[in-house]
């Protein structure tokens, strides 16, 4: 069954306190390569059908206008095909 | 520079209320090829260095122990390259 991946973030001249704080923590317990963190959300849509250039200009519609907030978020869109 | 990104989601036995929420929100909006959504976070981890397999090892703890709650939760693990 094909799988949908939208990945939204924050843009990244927008401030990400949450990203701050796990960059912190992640810091303090010894990961020190890091140089940046930012959090943000996965919807994963499980598609019952074939993955069409339809179907995908739907879901980039949808999630510009639906899954994130153009002023602040960026989004990308990853399709997997799993078993 | 490279990227890991950590994805946390719940697993699939637990209900995930926010997920069935954007199900309908986007089935409603025409998104009928929908079988099912999830949501989850996606921790994007920015390294100053090169992804070593030790600094992997360190990530996986850190997947496991801070960013996400295994009783609830599983996480992946995605190294990207980006320039």
């Amino acid at each position: 069954m094909p799988t949908i991946y939208v990945n939204v973030h924050l843009k990244n001249e927008i401030l990400d306190p949450q990203g701050k704080a796990v960059f912190g923590a992640l810091h303090r317990q010894g990961l020190t390569e890091l140089f940046d963190v930012r959090q943000g959300k996965q919807f994963i849509l499980e598609i019952d059908d074939e993955v069409t250039a339809e179907l995908l200009q739907k879901v980039e519609h949808l999630s510009q206008n639906l899954l994130s907030n153009p002023i602040i978020e960026d989004y990308t869109i990853e399709v997997k095909n799993e078993s």
